[in-house]
C-alpha cells in the first residue's frame, strides 16, 4: 500500500551445523523488507550450494531444499524488485566462480557510481550476467590482483560508492560491511559458538542469538574458523544511518542503530501530540504501521485508542475491480472502516508518512463514509519531499505530494478536516533534539553522498524483452 | 496458530454483469475462514462454468480465470481442509450435471446425519464422488421428484440434519438458505440492483453492497429474473447462532447475528476486567484476534495499552525448525515478545481462548523471557470443554485441556502467575444477561442438534492413500 | 498424420506383487492406441489407489508414483481423446466409491446406447461425473440390486450394446470382458504365476508374459484369489473383430484374434501387388505404418525395397508454420523425400488407407518434387466409406473421400499416375477368402450393431467452457 | 539406445520476416542430434530476445513463444547434455551483454584447449556462467580490442584450438564458422532470398530452403544487410570431416560433406555382404539406425529383408523394471523380437556399430528366444576402439569393448554364431578406395588435433550440488 519500499533484507550465519536453516529463519524474520523473491547459499568449507528463487522465503524454501543446502555458513536475501520480467536473473545471492574460486554476495543498499564502473570494466573484457549494480563488486573483486579474499573485497569497496550492508561468502569465510556512512542497518550476533548476521534484530531474536553489537560504518567484519577479525574500509567514517527505518521500514520489535523502533515510534506520535493536538473523540491508526505512534499520541493526548480501521492481511499485491468500479477500492481491499468505531466521532487517524496522497484520501472519504463527524490526519514524520538514491525504492519527486505542495494543499487534497505533519525539530526530539546524525535526505534533500551516474541502460529495454 | 478453525465462507451473487468478480473479491473478504481451497461457479442463464483450486483466493484466481467466469450469477467457497491428499477433490463449490441440468453448492457448516444418508443413497445406486457431508444434498437433490429446483431444495433440506448455511446456482437460479437454528451467519446485500449473499458483512463492505437483513434460521431464499422470494424448510425454528463467531472466528469489522463483532470483542474484554482485574502496568494483547478484548480491558482497567507481542504476517503454515531446538519455536516464528515493552513490567496479556495449553504456556515463557516481572492470562471467554460438531474444525475432547482441568491447573502449566477466564455470565453480559439464545455447546456441552453419524468411513482410508 | 485414430489400450494385472509397475509396462507397450492420457489403479486387496494424467506413460508415470500404486493387482488405460478441456476428467479407469466398495474401470470400444442408458440413470436420480460412455456401466453396477460384483456386472453388460474390451478391478477381483462380437482384441497371458490381460499381445512381451488366448466374445473372466473364472454375457456370439486392427491400428509385433500383424499386412502388400502390379523402379513405404505391406509388395513383383520417406519420429502434434507457406508443409514435418532415391525413378508408394486424400496429394507431391518419374499409389485396403460407430475415432462420411468419389476421382486428386486399392476379396485373402468373419463396416457399410443414440449432448458445451 | 551421441545440432536464418520460425522449424529437423535441450535467439536489428529450455524443441517452443521472437535474424540449437542439475544453465546459443552490446553463439563440437584459456582468462578477472567450453569463445570476443565483430570473432578462433561449427548473432550480423578440419559439417542454403545455415541438409528440406554448398573448413562466413562475406581463419585447412556422421549420426536423408546419407549406408551394408556374406534365409536390421545398410547388404547378397525387431518410438529416456527382473529389459521396452518372422530362420542381424556390447548381447539373445537356429551380426563400420574429443559424447576407452578385445571375443560375449565389422577398407569403399580424407580417430586412434586440457574441474562438483 505505501509507495517506499525497502529493497532488501540480508542476513549471515558462520559455525552453525545448520547454517541454511538459521539463514532461512532469519530471512522469514526479515520478510517486510522484500516479499518478491529470496535466495540462500551455503557452504560446507568446500563448495557453495545456493537456491533462489521469485515468492515468499516460505514458498522458496520448502524442506527438501533447506537440506539441500548443507554446511556450517551461509548467507541469504530477500528482495523487493520492480522489473517484472527478469525477476530470477537478478535476484540475490549472486553467485559466481572465478579465478580464485566460488563467492556469493547478498547486497542491502544502492551504488551511486555502479554504472561509471560497469562501462569501465566492460571496456576491459568484462561479461555482466545481471542488471544489478551489486554485480560490479564482484568484478571488481575478480579483477582484484590482491591476494586473499578480504583485501579484494577493501580493495573492491574502495572503488564504489553509495549505500551499502553486504554479506559475501566464500567456502571458507563470511565477510559482512557497512559503508563508510552506515546507511543500511546490519547487526551481529551470537547463538551457541555461531555467529549471525542481519539487517534487523528480529532475525537474531528467532533464531534465539543474542544481539553483541552492530557492524560499524565503514567496518569489514571477516568471519573464518580463525574467529572474527574486524578491517576499516576507509580511516574516515560519517555515520549518517537512515531515519526512515525508525519512521517505517524496520520492524517495531527490532533494535536498528542502537533503538528500540517500537518505542521510537510511539516517541513519535507523543510529539505528534504535543505539536499538533486537536479536540476529537478517538485515536485511530492506519493499520499495521501506524499502530504505535497512534499510541503514543492516545497517551499523550488522553484519547481514547481504537481499532477504526481493520486491515485484510491476506490480499495479494494486485484485485482485480470490476468495470463498475467500487468506492475507495484500492484501499477497500486491504482496509476496511468500522462505522460502530467510527460514527458521530470526531476521528484523529495517524498515519506514519504521505506519499502520493492518493491513499491518505481515500482513507479520509472511507471514514467520513463511515460517519466520522471529523477527520484530523497526523502523520509522524515531516513531509516527504526527496527520493532516496540509498536503497530505497521511492517514487520520484515529480510524484511526491509534499514536493511540490505545502501541508495546506495536500490537507484539502485528501479532504480531511485538519493535516498537520511533525516538525524536523519534533523528529529529532527523541534522540534530545540534536540533529544531523542520521540521513533525512527524503526530509530534507541533504544528500550526504552525491549520485554519479546518467541515464538509463540500454540492457533495460534488453530485460523487458526477454520472455524468459 | 489457533487450533479452532472455520471450515468455510460462502458467498452468493445474482443480477450483476461481473458476478464471478463480485464473489471473488466476496472470497477474499472472507479468506479468515478458509485459506486451503477456493472455488467459484458462475452462470450466464444457460451453462454453469467453473473453477477450483488449492491456495488462498488471489492465487487460484488470477485475472484470466476471473475472466472466463462469465455471467450474471455465481456462488463461491473458500475452503479449510484437514486432509492433505485429496484438498482438490473435495473443494467446493460441488457442480454436478443431473438428470434437471447443471448445479452448484458451496457449504458453510456440518450435516450430523450425512453418513446415514450416505449409506441409503448408496443402497439405491448413488455414486458419490467426493467425502464432504455436503454431497448428500445433491443426491438428494437428484433423486427428488420434485418439478421445480426451490421444490427439490426444500425436500433435500428437510432430510438432513446438523448446521448450514448454503447457497445453490442452477442456470437460472441463486438460492440460499439456513438451517432451522441458525448455527452459522450469512447475510444479504444489494449493490446497484445486484443480490449479494455472504457469510459475513465485511465481504457486503467490500463490494459496496448495504447490508439488508440476515437470511432467517430455516429460511431458504430463491432469486431469479422473477425477484427474490422466500420459503420456510420447517416450521418451527429455534435460533442458536454459534457464540464463538463473536468469541474468535468473524472479522471484527463484520456485522454477525445483529451485532458488531469488535464492539462485542471490547465488550468482554471490559467485562474481563471487571470480573478478574487484577493489579499491573500494561495490559498487552495476544495479536489480531485477542486486540478488541485487550483494548477493552485496558479502557476499563485504565491500564496502559501496549503491543508487547508483535506479529510477523508473512508466515506460512510450517516452518522448519533446525534440529537443535529454538525456546517456543512454534510461537516465535508468528509473535516476538518485545523486552523494550514489557521488561520490569507486571503484564495482563489478553486471549480470546486456550485451547490445548502449549501455546499459551509457549508465550507467557516468552513474555517472562523478554523481562516481564509479572504475567496474569486474561482470557475473553469461558473455558473450551467441548467440541463442536457444527462446523468449526475443533480437536477431540481429550485434547481440549479444560476438559480435564481446573483453571488453576491450566494456570499452573502455562506457568502464567494468575490466569482468568470470562464466566458464562459475563458472556452473555453483552446480550443484557440473557443467556440460552445461543450455541454454547463448546463451553457448556449443551448440544443443540445430536450428532447422528458414526465412526471414520473406509474412504477416508483411500483419500490418504490416493497419490493424486 | 493418420485420421484415424483408436480410442484406447488396456491391460490388467493380477497376481503379482509389483502388479502396477507391470501395468505401466503394458500401457507402455500399447502407447500407440493412445497418447494423450494414461491411468493406473491398483489394489493392496482393500482399498483402491489411481493416478491418472494428460500425456504419454512415461511422463504421467514417474518412478515415485509407480512406487505408491501398492498392491497385486492393477488396471491401466491409454487414452485418445478429441475434446481439449477436460482431458483429465474424462480420462481412465474411473474410479468410484459405491455401496459396495471400491470399482474401476478400463474400456476400450464404444456403447451405442449410453445416451439412452444415461438419461434413463439421470431420470432415476443418478449424478455423472464425466461426459463418457464408460461411466453408464458404473451406474448400473451401482444400481444392480445383485450380490456379487460378478453378478452386478453381467447385469450391466447385459444392458448396454455396442463395443467394448474392458477391464474392473475391485479390491478383491480384476473382470475382464469383450462384447458378444468381439470388436476389440483382448489377450490373456501368464507370467509366473500372475495373470495379464492386455489389448495385444506386444503388452505381453515386454513383461515376459506368455500368450494363452484370447477372452472369447461375449465371455466375462474373474480373476481373484480364488483362481480363473469365465462366464457369458449372453448365450449367443457374433464374433466379427474389427479388420481395422490388421490393416492399421494394432503393433505389427502383436498377435491380434489370433493372427500376427506384420504378417497380415505382408500378404496383404503382396495381394495388392498381385492385383495392381504396374511396371516400376522402386517400391517405397509411408513409414511407419506402410512398411510391411510395402515389404510384401516388393517381394511379391520383385522390385527393390528402398526407404525412400525418412520419418522423423521427434515431432509433436502441431507445428507453427510461418505465414510464407511452406511446401506440403503438414506432411513435411514428419516425412522428407529423398532426391538420391527416388530422382528419375518409377515408383509405387505403399500405404494402408486414405482418409481425406490431402495427406497422400501431398506426399504424391513430395515424391514428384524429389525428381520421381512415375509416382503409382497402391493402398493395402479396400476405400473406407463409412464411420466407425465401435470404438475407432473416424472423421464423418463426408470427410471421407471415398465415401462420394470413384477411385479414379481419387487418383486424380492426389495427383498420382496410377491409384489402386487393395480389393476386398484381396482382403480376406489371407483368410483363405472367407468373408463375413469380420466387422469391415468402415468399407462395406455393414454395421453389426445398429447405433441407437441420437445428438450432441449439452454437457459437451458446458465441457467446452470449463476452464479448468 | 547407442551409447554415441551427438552433442549438438545448430542453426541460423537471416533476412527472413519469421527466422525464429524458421530456426524452430530448422532444429525440430535436427532433434536427432540433441534432444535435452533447445534455444533459440532472435534480432530485429536492434535488441537480442532469447529463450531457451530442457526438453524437445517443440515442448520447449510453443506459439506464444514462438511468437514473442521477433526478428528477421535468429540462431538456434539442440543440445545433448550429460549433466542433470545444471541443464538449463549450460543450455545454448549462451547469449551476453559485453562492451560492444549484445552477442549469442551456438556451438557444435568441442575446443580442446578450452580449460587453458578459460584459466588464462579467469587470472586476469573474467567471471564465467557456465561450465560448458562454448564460453570461452566469447569472453575472448569481449577481451578483444578489434575493432569489428568479424575482426573480433577472428581472433578469438585463431587463440582456440579443436572441432567447431558455429553460429553467432549480433543485433546486426549473423556470422558462421567451421574450424580448419571442417569436424563438424554445416551447410548453406537459400529461401526466397533469406540465408539458412544448418548442421544438415534435412533443416534445409524441411523450411524449402535450397542448398547451396558446405561451409568450407576454416571459413568464416558474415551475413548481414550487405550481403554475404567470407573470410578464412587460417591459411592453412586439412579437412577431416568426421566419419561417423556417415556411419551413425546424420539423418539419411541428409546430405553432409557433400554425399546423402542413405546412398553411403546402403554402400556400406552392400561391402558388408561382400565382405563377410554368411548362408542365412533372411537380413534383419536393428532399427532404425541400422535399416539402409540392413537394406543394402540384403540387395547385395539377394536375401530377403525383414523387420523383425520392431521398435517402440514413444519410450522416454528410463524404464522402472521390476525388481523381478525381465529378460532383455533395457533392449525390450524398445525394440520387440518377432517370433513369426525369426522362428526357424538362420538370421543376419544389421547393425552400426558396437559399443559396449551389452545391447548388442541382449538383442542376440532376443532373436534366438524368438525362434532364430542361427544369428549372424554385421556390424556396418570397423570396431571401435578409441573416444571421440571432437564433440561426440563418447565412454570412456575402458568401456568400448573393442578397445580390449578381439572380434572373436566380442562374438562370444555376444553369443552370436557369428560377427563381422566392416573392414577399414571397406569403410572407405564408397569414396573409391581412398583413406585419409576423413577423421576416423574412433576406429584407428589418428587424431588429427591433440587434447591440451587435464583434469575435471572443481565445477563440475559445484554444478552436481546445485539444487536448482
Amino acid at each position: 500500500m505505501k509507495a517506499f519500499r525497502e529493497k532488501c533484507g540480508i542476513v549471515g550465519v558462520y559455525g552453525h551445523p545448520e547454517a541454511a536453516n538459521l539463514a532461512y529463519l532469519g530471512l522469514s524474520a526479515l520478510q517486510h523488507r522484500g516479499q518478491e523473491a529470496a535466495g540462500i547459499v551455503s557452504s560446507d568449507g568446500q563448495v557453495l550450494v545456493s537456491h533462489r528463487g521469485v515468492g515468499l522465503v516460505h514458498d522458496v524454501f520448502p524442506e527438501e531444499i533447506v537440506r539441500r543446502l548443507t554446511g556450517h555458513a551461509s548467507i541469504g536475501h530477500n528482495r523487493y524488485s520492480t522489473t517484472g520480467a527478469s525477476q530470477l536473473k537478478n535476484a540475490q545471492p549472486l553467485v559466481v566462480e572465478y579465478g580464485h574460486g566460488g563467492l556469493a554476495v547478498a547486497h542491502n543498499g544502492n551504488l551511486v557510481n555502479a554504472e561509471t564502473l560497469r562501462a569501465e570494466l566492460e571496456a576491459s573484457g568484462s561479461i555482466f550476467q545481471s542488471s544489478v549494480d551489486t554485480e560490479v563488486l564482484v568484478h571488481l573483486i575478480a579483477a582484484s590482483r590482491a591476494e586473499t579474499i578480504e583485501d579484494r573485497v577493501v580493495e573492491a569497496l574502495r572503488a564504489v560508492r553509495g549505500a551499502y550492508a553486504l554479506v559475501f561468502l566464500s567456502p571458507e569465510k563470511l565477510i559482512a560491511a557497512r559503508d563508510p556512512y552506515g546507511f543500511r542497518p546490519l547487526v551481529l550476533g551470537r547463538v551457541k559458538g555461531a555467529w549471525v548476521v542481519a539487517s534487523e534484530t528480529c532475525a537474531l531474536d528467532l533464531v534465539d542469538a543474542t544481539y553483541e553489537r552492530e557492524i560499524e560504518p565503514g567496518e569489514i567484519v571477516v568471519i573464518s574458523d580463525a574467529g572474527l577479525a574486524s578491517y576499516r574500509v576507509s580511516p574516515s567514517t560519517v555515520n549518517t544511518p537512515c531515519i526512515f527505518e525508525y519512521v517505517y521500514f524496520a520492524r517495531p520489535d527490532s533494535t536498528v542503530f542502537g533503538r528500540n523502533v517500537y518505542q521510537v515510534r510511539k516517541e513519535l506520535g507523543r510529539q505528534l501530540s504535543a505539536e499538533s493536538g486537536v479536540p476529537a473523540d478517538i485515536v485511530v491508526p492506519v493499520p499495521d504501521s501506524g499502530v504505535p505512534a497512534a499510541i503514543g499520541y492516545a497517551e499523550a493526548s488522553g484519547l481514547p485508542f481504537e481499532m477504526g480501521l481493520i486491515r485484510n492481511h491476506y490480499v495479494g499485491r494486485t484485485f482485480i475491480e470490476p468495470r463498475d468500479a467500487i468506492r475507495h477500492f484500492g484501499v477497500k481491499v486491504k482496509l476496511n472502516a468500522q462505522r460502530s468505531v467510527l460514527e458521530g466521532k470526531r476521528v484523529v487517524v495517524v498515519d506514519d508518512s504521505i506519499v502520493r496522497g492518493t491513499t491518505s484520501r481515500k482513507i479520509v472519504k472511507m471514514i467520513r463514509d463511515a460517519g466520522a463527524l471529523e477527520v484530523h490526519m497526523r502523520i509522524s514524520s515531516p513531509p516527504t519531499t526527496n527520493p532516496c538514491y540509498y536503497g530505497i525504492d521511492t517514487p520520484t519527486r515529480d510524484e511526491l505530494i509534499a514536493s511540490a505542495h505545502s501541508v495546506e494543499e495536500i490537507g484539502e487534497y485528501i479532504t480531511a478536516d485538519s493535516l498537520a505533519y511533525l516538525s524536523e525539530a519534533g523528529l529529532y526530539a527523541f534522540l534530545g533534539g540534536q540533529r544531523g546524525g542520521h540521513c533525512d535526505a527524503c526530509f530534507t534533500g541533504n544528500y550526504p553522498v552525491q549520485v554519479e551516474d546518467q541515464g538509463v541502460r540500454q540492457l533495460v529495454l534488453f530485460d523487458a524483452k526477454d520472455p524468459r
